[in-house]
């Protein structure tokens, strides 16, 4: 049953946060609403500390001069689109490296221990995002799960899934196209690290900067040659089990599952939208 | 002075926003809230109708053959900064068409009029967003207030500035530096496009699709080898006056100045980081 009067109020509140606190609104003021960072407050961690024991940890190359790369800017434009049909080959770790690296690599610290530059824009340069991964068929690594440590362009093996595939597709509130994935990116917010230096007006933005490391994802594979799709649509609960965060200080905004993809499954692609021809649309 | 209880309760909201409505919320479940798409109201138009005269529409062109291009991805992805110093050299309209193309321009259409697929992704390809520019210093424009049409690829001049610098000043709340830039991008959401299909889960999702096609932005200028930071601080009362828009059922999400940049000003661009070195950060 529709309760069009819910719906409504909802859609407004959507619609209100989207354009952020208004002027007339004492938070908008940081005379009334100074941020932590303006109250001196000591700052938190530039990332998350390592989960697993160093003999946890795999190095990876920034050398990624191995990698086969699609180097024409137009075309990599052209040719991005979001793919939902894996054909299970392999992937290598150089190619993760580099993507990983192209979506929350470290380029510099600014100041002692300020901020991180990295390859994506992040407002105030917070970067309050951490990158888990639900590894399934790359070479070299064992199946399982992962946790980026940028810092050091490292991974750490924080465990084996049950069923990998299970988990892939719980996660993603049963989108099961992407359990044919090489590698599903998760993306969750530390939310102190925004908020302390922007308090209210943390959330709006950090939506706009996931974005932003997506589209890093999304062009990177596009380089690769290979297919992605961010999926905004997940089950907190199972990633909170899964990636073993708390769902509230740190908890999940935004995944994509990355796998190879062919020009043959153009048609099975077409698939997923077949009620528009259905419905004359 | 502090109010910490409304403040933390903010930020709650924030987060709650974030995380999307709960599962135990009656929104989160399509029986009790339908979309508009699902109940099988209208769809509305793809794009915002024609906002001028046809005489005042300026063709663009999609051979991007003149442009000189870095085409090497890893140098794209590694050189993208935020750049707020700008030389104010000149700016070809090749240059803008091929970064409007880059944002929001569309590839193709999926089915009869069911949606625009463009160079950048977006939950349900409903391409919710408008862009406007204030173009200030772009070879063959008259300086002034424009509106993209993304089905033409075109412009349409929509009026001139009595004074574009106080124009692009008030709009993005005092940031003075961005009124040296050529042309400052104003990324709309029209919410119904987006609501129509996703209902009270379209904001969330609304606001990663602005951060990708900004990333977009961000790299196109980096290719060029240009300048732009992205702005999520603007206002809204301004905004809806200069570029004549209701700021309820389509209000401003993301704004970006874009400029000529010389390696020379990397110094001046450190100012903006001085309190970092001042408070020994």
């Amino acid at each position: 049953m529709i309760d069009e009067k819910l719906k409504k109020e909802l859609i407004q509140k959507g619609r209100d946060f989207m354009k952020g606190y208004k002027d007339d609104d004492m938070t908008a003021d940081s005379d009334f609403n100074p941020s932590d960072q303006q109250l001196r407050l000591p700052q938190p961690p530039l990332c998350k500390a390592a989960m697993a024991g160093e003999d946890k940890r795999i190095a990876l190359s920034l050398d990624f001069s191995g990698l086969e790369l699609n180097n024409d800017v137009i075309s990599l434009i052209r040719d991005r689109r979001s793919s939902r049909v894996y054909t299970e080959e392999n992937m290598t770790l150089e190619q993760l490296s580099f993507l990983l690296w192209a979506t929350q690599g470290i380029k510099s610290i600014r100041g002692k221990s300020y901020a991180t530059i990295r390859t994506v824009p992040c407002g105030g340069a917070r970067h309050e995002f951490e990158t888990y991964l639900l590894v399934r068929k790359v070479e070299g690594l064992a199946e399982g799960i992962y946790h980026y440590l940028p810092m050091e362009h490292a991974i750490e093996f924080l465990g084996e899934c049950e069923n990998i595939e299970n988990d892939i597709n719980e996660t993603l509130c049963g989108q099961k196209w992407a359990i044919k994935s090489n590698v599903v990116f998760y993306w969750t917010m530390v939310a102190y690290r925004a908020e302390w230096r922007y308090g209210t007006h943390s959330h709006r933005v950090a939506l706009l900067d996931a974005g932003h490391l997506c589209q890093n994802l999304y062009l990177g594979v596009t380089a690769l040659g290979m297919g992605t799709c961010g999926i905004g649509a997940f089950s907190h609960d199972y990633c909170n089990k899964v990636f073993g965060i708390d769902g509230e200080e740190e908890y999940m905004v935004y995944t994509a599952p990355v796998g190879t993809v062919s020009p043959e499954d153009r048609a099975a692609e077409a698939a997923f939208y077949k009620f528009v021809e259905d419905e004359g649309l």
